[in-house]
């Protein structure tokens, strides 16, 4: 993946938190970046990353960090890349590509297209990788390796920015995918977003109920419960932004869902044996289509370590 | 965890799956056992498991392989739990221990119950561990290693037989607690079979739309639909005896899953961010209590690989 020599002089990431770190340090691994310029809103953020190393320079508004940048990556939640682009609008250089990795893409449309300048080139993006980690140090040069990475570039867009930027992802590990922005909605709203919001609401349930406690819950969570967890550990800002932003493809899928458990609610109270059976051995071979096709570890359990203990040796 | 001399003289384990065989290895491991016998339906997982080597003999008949054991473990779907006993009950040597790995109780001490002898000790047990895989080649000596084992005697058990079993499975590796069947059943309806429910309910909706189509689904499962998939690979068998013998827990439980996913519904259809914000804040500190007290990994992801391929290479 090495590059003879840089695809972008300077670049900047605002945002400096999982996201950002990860850009920073795998276009570091690929030598994609001349510079690499950095913007986050706390002053502590901005000298971690610097410290870690994933950003050669840290700047005090996101306005300064984007001057001379021929690529500017926006790494903040969806709420707050519609100010974030007005602060940077008159900074920006002619020529340079605008992007972002927002995991809904028409609201961004919306919301960073009045403030994009002429002569900028604005292809909206989404890295389909992450963990439930976020902050400067929880980032890595290997998030992206063979995971997608979406562009939803608007009509009219300039066919050599578009190219040039899947280059810089490529460069980053990831395969990328172009996609309508409201297709990419759709099926980010039941591949991440439902997912994401069954998570935060079984593991709200399950810790207020009178009749099992939390501490029953925690307990036993490796029965099932557990998995869960990661995804409702996820970044609370970012997520309320996620829903907020993507409403009418989110209660679609949602409805879709409820009516689905219905169902099964009813196949459940009937006895209904075999539309059980018949469901749940659909649903085993999706598994292995998906280990199949890269997008999950073959190893049972995810690989976790079958004899994890507690932290500090409690058990 | 070695043992000067066996606990058991003769153990009979029936059905040689992933929690069958799991005990067997664990049982070799410690020497637990003097002698494990087998059985399971098929002729060839017997022919496997004797040869994998977590059984010492392989019999014809259950009832063949209970003869002259000191403690007989059923690990067969809880359906077949009433049938299975029926089939051992002539075999059973008086002062034996007769206990299962059923993940209901209280159904399971109704099909069990009336065909266990006098001077048989029956009590019910549930290790709280597993995988998604399943057959003679999916157990390993460390599946109980630091999880939990319920047992739920009925009143009136002889103590010194629960400490006997008690002690069986902590040689396995595992941590003991005893609990009433009924509570057992609630707690589980909610860290287990709802869990379960929701991972079948959604990996069905989302490979079922018309707007999305199942391959999309599957390339982009790593935005979070694939932490689902793992407990929706579960065996079907298994679940559907689950389902239909927790019932009443199981509908509580999804009656309360529904009424809190209707407001978040509502939530997300009005903009009520602060309600998502304080939501998801509060279930990403459960994660960390579940770390704590070691029931799930502390590594990001599961501490899946973060460069996993398709197993042949395939992108």
């Amino acid at each position: 993946m090495a590059e003879s020599k840089p695809i972008f002089e300077r670049v900047a990431v605002i945002g400096l938190g999982l996201i950002g770190g990860s850009i920073g340090h795998a276009a570091k691994r690929a030598g994609l970046a001349g510079h690499i310029a950095g913007y986050a809103r706390s002053g502590e953020t901005r000298a971690r990353a610097l410290e870690v190393g994933f950003i050669d320079s840290a700047h005090e508004s996101a306005a300064d960090a984007v001057k001379d940048a021929d690529l500017v990556i926006l790494c903040v939640p969806v709420g707050a890349l519609g100010p974030v682009t007005a602060e940077i609008e008159s900074s920006l250089k002619k020529g340079a590509i605008l992007t972002d990795a927002g995991s809904v893409k028409t609201a961004v449309i919306r919301d960073m297209g009045p403030h994009v300048p002429d002569g900028v080139h604005f292809i909206p993006g989404h890295p389909i990788a992450g963990t439930e980690e976020s902050g400067p140090d929880a980032g890595f040069a290997e998030l992206f390796d063979n995971r997608w990475c979406i562009l939803t570039p608007v009509p009219g867009t300039d066919k050599a920015a578009t190219e040039k930027l899947t280059r810089f992802w490529e460069g980053c590990g990831a395969n990328v995918d172009v996609m309508d922005s409201k297709h990419h909605d759709l099926v980010f709203a039941i591949v991440s977003h439902l997912p994401h919001l069954i998570a935060f609401n079984i593991v709200g349930t399950a810790t207020d109920l009178e009749k099992v406690t939390q501490s029953e819950v925690i307990k036993y969570a490796a029965s099932g419960f557990r998995d869960f967890t990661r995804l409702a550990a996820s970044d609370p800002t970012m997520w309320r932004d996620v829903f907020l932003n993507n409403k009418e493809a989110v209660l679609e899928m949602l409805g879709r869902f409820s009516e689905d458990l219905a169902s099964l609610q009813r196949a459940i109270r009937w006895g209904d044996g075999d539309m059980l059976f018949d469901l749940f051995t659909r649903t085993r071979a999706i598994r292995r289509s998906i280990v199949d096709a890269g997008q999950d570890t073959d190893v049972p359990n995810f690989g976790r370590d079958p004899t994890h203990k507690a932290p500090s040796g409690k058990k």
